[in-house]
């Protein structure tokens, strides 16, 4: 299986085919074949269209699959004994936890590769409006502007970001691109990684990212926090912040990982701080955190707000208590969607199948042992 | 009335006198006093409160009004002949258009110094956060949130900002600070100047503005117009906006500047972009834009869509056809709120007092000539 990556350098990528699964309105422009053709002439690669996003596995002749090396993805994926030589699979998403205990990604040595540094922009922009939103009453005002009535009346409690603190939950490429917004909106940065930085050779990050974007050197956190443990989580959430964004992998590490006593220990880092407590938007995963624990901490005034791209359970069903909380926005897992989305995964793809070409270590590769 | 600006240096403050005028729940913290006695032992300064924000006339005894040398304001004015010796007015707005009148403007040479700069951060969020809210589609998602309804069928059509280009009519310290998050969203940024800026010297601001923030060195801009012709806005508006902001001041030549021929212009240049239309985002006055054409603009898909923060009338009355013209959103004049905005006014009034005790001139005066 892993005879062609010991090959070293294949320029052309003779031997390899590319399978990329999408449904129809995703599927590559014309000019992307093209592309590839001109970069590495003996490519094999074709488009097959996915009745849905969602679909796990899909219905074509095992002939089709026995000599796809390269598969691009979110869901749809092979058994072992049905793609003998894959060996590269670029996922769609920025979460690689929906395949963590699939055959294909546990007993094999295949480079799964997620689409880190697609969402970025999308989901930092999704993080820093709804927070501004909150911050200047934009639903409020929406609400009165559908009563056609001008009313000023909670203006002068609206709080600008200048001289606030984000805190980064996770300091990947969504987390990097929200510290260089957060930056020019005048907000100090403090990350959160699981493992320590404190050179500026490992403060960096290696990962794909739109030109000019992100933080891939590392220098806007003020503060960098990292570890494994309750303190050292209890250590950042006390760290003065005025919005916490959590863009953590979901593991096994992370699952609950803001629960009753997180909730608490912002709530008393914002007593030291005259009372201003901190806003809370989550891009991650919905089980990241602890549901009930969010509802009670945004009843019982623990946190500010709150902003919620995803939702343990997810879908939210119709009805639940969360849809209602005060303080609270939700949509519908909708951060990371872009028209920009397909160009910038197909960007990631040309960039890997340039390293696989060069016989370089691919980028965005789901570690096995971290899980992400 | 130039006697003691005459003097030149003044280091002390020696025979000036402060008086603040602002409703209560603005008046100046003791600590600000106490600032100012430290740093100007002979300044006397008081902080007399107006019963509400908008009052145009004070009424305290003449004597009261008759050794004031500096006056913080927002709408109150003395006549001439009850304040002989003012010689410098620090306005509490970005705006100058509401004294342009005043026979204490027109008919003396006492500085008039807006507040340019106090707005540049929260006014940059309003317009950063409405328009990313608009593609976002955020109104929508939380119409979909009251229904407690999971609901994505939107998502699809999302547009991130990355390579995006705004274009920015004004490029004041609002525009400027705009142009720094544009900037790290990935954004390109077309400046408009009434005069042009064709040197690195020209394109900078000396206007005050919070530490790190805005652009005072003029170096975001990938393109820069200027002029005062109807052509030479039409190029700027041809140039491929993604999304306008207005934030040029209301002044006899920016009255009604964005008219029907001016979102025909902006609909002809997104037909040359695959239909992409502009978003139009007015935090400036509302005069700028003329509302009927802005109204006709809407319905019949000129542009894109507009976040308004001033109209014209304002306040915009109860039923006005604008406030439900489709994609649309309208704000009662609130961008430039917030808490730090007090805090701002007087950073800007003790950096002019250390400017006018230096005896050097003042930063943010209003031009006679140009109106602001």
């Amino acid at each position: 299986m892993t005879l062609l990556k010991l090959a070293g350098a294949n320029k052309t990528l003779k031997g390899h085919k590319l399978l990329i699964l999408t449904p129809q309105f995703l599927a590559p422009p014309t000019a992307f074949f093209d592309k590839l053709k001109a970069e590495f002439p003996d490519l094999k690669a074709e488009h097959r269209a996915l009745d849905d996003f969602g679909q796990r596995t899909v219905n074509f002749p095992a002939e089709d699959w026995k000599d796809v090396t390269i598969l691009l993805t979110f869901n749809a994926l092979p058994t072992i004994e049905q793609a003998p030589k894959l060996q590269y699979v670029q996922l769609t998403s920025a979460g690689a936890n929906h395949i963590l205990k699939e055959p294909v990604f546990v007993d094999t040595e295949v480079d799964f590769c997620t689409a880190n540094g697609v969402h970025g922009p999308q989901i930092s922009e999704w993080i820093v409006s709804t927070y501004l939103a909150f911050e200047h009453h934009t639903p409020q005002y929406l609400d009165k502007q559908k009563q056609a009535k001008w009313d000023r009346s909670d203006a002068n409690t609206i709080e600008d970001a200048v001289g606030k603190t984000v805190g980064i939950l996770g300091y990947g490429s969504i987390g990097r691109q929200t510290a260089r917004v957060a930056t020019a909106l005048g907000m100090s940065v403090h990350a959160y990684t699981l493992h320590p930085r404190p050179t500026p050779e490992s403060k960096k990050d290696s990962s794909w990212t739109p030109a000019g974007l992100g933080d891939p050197a590392g220098i806007f956190p003020a503060k960098w926090f990292s570890g494994k443990s309750t303190a050292e989580l209890h250590a950042f959430l006390s760290s003065g912040l005025d919005l916490l964004v959590i863009s953590t992998p979901l593991t096994d590490n992370t699952h609950h990982l803001i629960s009753a006593p997180e909730f608490e220990v912002l709530a008393r880092a914002g007593e030291t701080r005259g009372g201003r407590k901190t806003y809370v938007s989550n891009i991650a995963r919905g089980p990241v955190i602890n549901t009930d624990d969010l509802v009670d901490a945004l009843n019982g005034g623990l946190i500010r707000g709150a902003a919620v791209d995803v939702t343990d359970p997810e879908p939210l069903p119709d009805g639940h208590v969360l849809w209602k909380t005060k303080n609270v926005i939700v949509t519908p897992h909708v951060s990371g969607a872009s028209t920009a989305y397909g160009t910038r995964v197909l960007a990631i793809l040309d960039y890997n199948l340039g390293l696989l070409s060069r016989g370089e270590k691919l980028t965005n590769r789901v570690s096995r042992k971290e899980g992400y």
